[in-house]
């Protein structure tokens, strides 16, 4: 009987021969990370065979499987197809205290949500005045209801033996009702969907004030780490839409219902949730399919703002209650990035600023005093810390600061622990030490071990470790345990940075400026708060020169998104920057191709 | 341990004791007839008692059990409590080739639907033209989408390679998008819910035809026989508006499902259901608490006209699909009547008409040369066969015809079987019969036997019953089995009488009118249909006189859901009827007492 137990779980699942370890797991409900979504390239999928006929790991397993992986039996998920009784245990390396960004900066903005409650007392129906409780309500408010929706009906029903009643509007629209003053009951939930961050914030819409925030890991990141693997997961799996369009409505779910049970307020009293997401986050959200985003030409089924019934896709506030999705411009430049622009005030302007936000993908903006450019580079996973030999994210553990004397290498570890990984901005931070400690060459190729001898560093070149052609830099070693950067990784960030600054100096080609011209920078998201500023001119992805007009306004896309829910200007503001924002392609600028390779070195 | 086994079935329930059998078996998702809503005064719930320890019935129990019940261990369901271990089996009499009316008269109409199709060749996004799908659709069709619903999204991911498309547009509104050339395939079901019954007609929209029709018992009669007993239920259960909710929706999806198996019909081609329905039955179909329609001043929470999402109460059409609902009056005067006067064509005639929809309510409008009127009185259950000794539903076995001769009595019975009860219009007929044949006398008083013996109608005298002062009159006799007409439901009739005749010449009076200057009576509904001429006329519903002016139109709640189908102009003027038709409440009418005390009296 084709049979797999999971050891740690005491739980047992029938199986069909065929399907790889990976695949039956997902398909049985169990989580387990596979960033690359299966395809054989992360190696993160990683479970013990406690019992079991498996195959011998083939030579493209084994790239990933240490010697002490195949001491303990320990297999990729995607590279085994079990037959009969097979006995598997998880290997459990929870991130801990992983902290994601969620404050930022908030502009001024008047007060005005579309959302909001009026108090009358309520004339109920009589037998001389023998109407319809809906009827008797439009005499009383003088307009007719909206009658594509029951809710107001059934509640209605309920609200029999009340005087008086609470109404609910949404753009002056009746959209409920409630027994008895409800009045100072009137919240808001801010959302940001990151591809590997979820923000949520509970925002009091009488006050304005923000309650509380929670964050988690976006768990759609079980079924792939970044955008494509996410799209190729919902393109193989029948049901993958599906899967994660639950994902990421339960946990929003999840984080709203702890934030309103830590503030002692009933989730029926949240009316509107405000999302600001990427494309493509934006589409798995709504339950869309996302093959044409992966595809050439690139196009989304949709990037207009939404207005939709919260509960329509799940989601569990006020029965009343509205969903509001930001307006997005192109499958690149989504939501999070309209609400950057207009939380960086990128409209009203008459300076010129120079909008980023950096991750996977780098999105950028140029406002010329008002007149708004885009473009989108492929930045690659590299500042995140992914496709890095010792990468992880930035969470315990994980080496985010360096420095390189003469003594040797200073380490800044996130929690003060054990070093296990590096982060994104640390390896960004080691490059630009090496760059600047002139370890590595303009090119980015490591110098020889040779030559730092020669150059009488040899405390530094003990770091340098060579096999053969390939030479790497230790940074932390502890046994068998070692945390090194690779000439192949610094060829990521290298990659990362050309992506980026031949975009930067593009757009303000393409908008015949130069980088003089240029009244500010500012640095928007998750990855970007975690820089220094240092870091980002120091191994050039933004010009050294610039270094003082640099700004962060940290998680633009939730701010972006609160102030939505506090202002119908704000979004209609919002609503119009989308159609305003001009999307240049930086593939068809003649003599990109040279400017890219141009940006790759360091200067 | 407290289980219950379903003897017939072969199931088991865990319950909790203190609950009625009645409510464990019908907690349990069991269907048993308890018309009364488990009230204790229907008699209906009964079963068979295999096993398990029951207190012995009481008085009151008594009364609805016969010796052979006794017998064999036969109880109502709503009277005992079980305790410990029970096994009991259910005593199917399942009502067998049950035939609702589902044709009737349907005028002509322009056929106008508000739901159509378009093609086009689909234009899909390019690099130059790198706009979103929805913009691009925009664009081909030059208006905006409806930005309130996922479902044209959804669709416009998996339209990617289609060189054509088809657009669904209702209300010229695009409310969906298909692949290739669907355009021949446009229905539409129309669906009359009755309190007993519910019809469903499936309807080709290109064409205007009438594919085929499918009937069912509505399937709330399990929770209560009449609409009193299920606003009952409602108020009793606490899940029990969910429960009927789901019954006739369940309902209505089984016998559309099985039109478009047997029609070869794919279901997600039919894109509107329109619902014509007395007001309970309305609210229960969108899931409105019915509280208010049951206590003074039986206000309706909605009356009007609903156009909802099929989907959003969980009827499986196309996704696209709509619901609907027929505008009502009031509490009283529901859609199903309204939708009568457009069938009947009460508007737009310069003739003088009374339509009248018997049932357990008689409905009643008057239009005076296009002023409507419209009124409603209790007739009771009778006419229905309910609250009648041996009365049943017009199914097979049911006595439908009935003569009394000199020779005796001669009986026509539906199927031509064994006769097992009366229905509705054969205790009408039989009413009618014994008042022509001078057997009961004006007031309604049964004769006595020995006053028939005077007469020398020796035979007749035969089939008069005396147990003291109570009389009957023997129909059919096999053994201990016996169907009789009662001097009690001689008086149940002659309430209903009472009610529908005083409305008449009420609403006569209401306009000034007498009997005189009608020019037509429209008799509707399930009953009227069944009932020839000479009953209604015979017992005095409908004055002698008026004989020859009525006309039969069906079953019109139906035929008003098909119309308003076909034509958005009789949509439009089903609309403004509703809003046209006055109430009058009867029971405001000086001396309507009196005139109800008169009414009472067989002439």
């Amino acid at each position: 009987m084709n049979m797999l137990e999971i050891y740690n779980k005491d739980i047992s699942y029938s199986y069909e021969e065929g399907k790889s370890l990976l695949d039956i797991l997902q398909d049985s409900g169990e989580i387990i990370e596979s960033p690359c979504g299966g395809k054989g390239y992360c190696g993160k999928c990683k479970v013990q065979i406690i019992k079991g006929k498996l195959e011998k790991p083939t030579e493209e397993e084994l790239k990933y499987l240490s010697k002490k992986d195949l001491e303990k039996n320990i297999r990729l998920g995607c590279f085994v197809y079990p037959k009969g009784y097979t006995c598997v245990k998880f290997l459990n390396k929870e991130e801990k205290n992983y902290k994601a960004l969620s404050d930022g900066y908030i502009p001024d903005i008047e007060l005005n949500p579309i959302i909001y409650k009026e108090v009358i007392t309520w004339e109920k129906p009589t037998l001389k005045n023998n109407f319809s409780y809906e009827e008797t309500l439009e005499k009383s408010i003088g307009e007719e209801l909206y009658h594509n929706d029951t809710e107001i009906l059934k509640a209605l029903a309920n609200v029999d033996n009340e005087e008086k009643v609470t109404l609910l509007y949404y753009e002056d629209k009746l959209i409920g009702i409630e027994s008895g003053d409800t009045k100072d009951e009137l919240y808001g939930a801010a959302v940001d969907i990151g591809t590997t961050t979820v923000v949520v914030s509970l925002i009091d819409l009488n006050t304005g004030k923000e309650i509380g925030t929670e964050t988690s890991i976006n768990p759609q990141k079980e079924y792939g780490l970044d955008v494509l693997s996410r799209i190729d997961f919902v393109k193989r799996k029948d049901n993958g839409l599906y899967l994660l369009q639950k994902a990421i409505v339960e946990c929003i779910n999840f984080l709203l219902e702890n934030l309103c049970n830590k503030n002692g307020i009933d989730i029926q009293n949240v009316y509107e949730i405000a999302v600001g997401a990427n494309a493509t986050m934006m589409h798995l959200l709504l339950g869309i399919g996302t093959n044409t985003i992966g595809k050439s030409p690139y196009a989304t089924i949709f990037s207009k703002e939404k207005n939709l019934w919260a509960k329509s896709i799940g989601l569990k506030i006020s029965s009343f209650g509205r969903l509001y999705c930001l307006p997005g411009v192109s499958s690149f430049i989504g939501a999070d990035i309209v609400a950057g622009a207009v939380v960086a005030n990128l409209k009203d302007t008459k300076d010129n600023v120079f909008f980023i936000d950096i991750g996977t993908n780098g999105e950028m903006l140029l406002s010329k005093g008002g007149k708004l450019v885009s473009c989108s580079c492929a930045a690659g996973p590299a500042l995140e810390g992914a496709n890095i030999s010792c990468g992880m994210r930035a969470a315990e553990g994980a080496i985010e600061g360096i420095q390189f004397n003469e003594d040797g290498v200073e380490l800044q570890v996130i929690g003060d622990a054990e070093p296990i990984g590096i982060c994104g901005s640390g390896i960004l931070e080691a490059i630009a030490e090496l760059h600047k400690k002139e370890i590595i060459k303009k090119s980015g190729r490591l110098k020889r071990k040779e030559d730092l001898e020669k150059e009488k560093r040899h405390i530094l070149a003990e770091h340098l470790m060579e096999e053969g052609k390939k030479r790497k830099v230790i940074l932390y070693k502890n046994g068998d345990e070692m945390i090194s950067i690779t000439q192949e990784d610094i060829r990521q960030v290298q990659l990362a940075k050309g992506a980026i600054s031949s975009g930067f100096y593009a757009l303000l080609d393409f908008m015949d400026m130069g980088m003089e011209d240029l009244d500010s920078i500012v640095i928007a998201g998750q990855f970007g708060r975690h820089l220094k500023t240092g870091s980002l001119t120091g191994v050039g992805i933004i010009p050294e020169n610039l270094k003082d007009k640099i700004n962060y306004i940290g998680n633009s896309s939730k701010t972006g998104a609160m102030i939505c829910l506090l202002s119908k200007d704000a979004r209609k503001e919002m609503e119009d920057i989308a159609k305003d924002i001009e999307y240049f392609e930086l593939s068809t600028k003649e003599g990109y191709e040279k400017l890219f390779t141009k940006c790759l070195t360091f200067n």
